[in-house]
């Protein structure tokens, strides 16, 4: 079969068929999908995102968790912390996370997200199937006293503008799959209550 | 352990160590990086990295494909064709890729990646050792004679702006790590090289 023939070749090579999620999450053992979370800086998405994972993970999962860590100095380094750009940096994570969840992986983000509009548009265009929300619910009074980046310090001196909570909204969710009341719950009863809640979705998909 | 006191209850969460790289790798059984397929529209970059990916399936590796087709509408949907966006176009899904590389997956692209500076940046970027560039070499003229989408007849009758052989340059690779000249060649051999070459690159990296 020569490529200058591509054209009619191409019924030839796609005989073996092309490979697709339905494969991979077969291969793997496991469904994909994405835990997103969200709430205020200092609530505990990152560190509670972490710790499914590694429970995730120590069950034979294929997992990663997106961050501002990763994402922030690689895929969306050109973004500020604009409205405009918030939005372009929620778009950018979703679309690809769209990917992971297509590769196979199970996918945890911990993004502040703090606009409504943004968290529905990403359910919409992932799928009601694959998105699952968790709202890190936490007060204000509470992620400042830990302000374990320095953060809120600097935004309530005026020194950071459009600081969530601060100087710009955060809109609670209305209905998100759960939410962790992460100023008096452990780290381990939040990790308990969203392995128990995955569980539950992935069981009730079939 | 309160999530109120989180700076000092971090060391105690992250004694579970962080799922990285080497774990999942080792879960998976084999070694994540990317072949990146470059070349003209037409030169088969797209074909052959689905047929690789058939085989790297069937024995047992996770992979996955990048092209314009799951890129274009999604991640990159708001650039077009012009040179600064077709810069920014490669910079976000070598980004992507680097995530997808930390996840333990094995990637193929297939983009045309027309610019030198571009393609070096992506292998600084994701790494020597990650990076494996294929260059799919095949005559401007057996492009223009398969045009599998049209797209070329529609660019010499100046409907297309900056399409890469006709209106804006390809800068052929220098040292790719394989060209394969695709206009001679099988897919089936063009397939074959590139799993002898990855067979020997991986082993190499041991």
């Amino acid at each position: 079969m020569s490529m200058k023939n591509l054209e009619k070749s191409e019924n030839t090579v796609w005989h073996a068929p092309l490979v697709g999620r339905a494969e991979r999450e077969a291969r793997l053992g496991h469904k994909s999908g994405v835990l997103w979370f969200t709430g205020l800086s200092g609530s505990g998405k990152s560190t509670i995102a972490h710790a499914v994972e590694r429970r995730l993970a120590d069950a034979g999962r294929l997992t990663y968790v997106f961050d501002g860590d990763n994402v922030r100095h690689g895929l969306c380094a050109d973004l500020g912390f604009s409205e405009a750009d918030r939005h372009e940096n929620l778009r950018r994570i979703g679309e690809m996370v769209r990917l992971f969840i297509d590769a196979g992986i199970l996918c945890l983000t911990a993004f502040i997200s703090p606009f409504r509009a943004d968290r529905e548009a990403l359910r919409a265009r992932i799928g009601e199937q694959d998105f699952i929300e968790i709202h890190c619910r936490c007060s204000l009074e509470t992620c400042i006293a830990r302000d374990v980046k320095g953060l809120y310090r600097r935004a309530l001196a005026g020194e950071i503008p459009e600081f969530t909570g601060v100087s710009s909204p955060y809109e609670v969710p209305e209905r998100p799959d759960l939410a962790l009341d992460t100023d008096r719950l452990s780290v381990d009863a939040c990790v308990e209550e969203v392995l128990a809640l995955l569980r539950a979705k992935q069981a009730q998909a079939g």
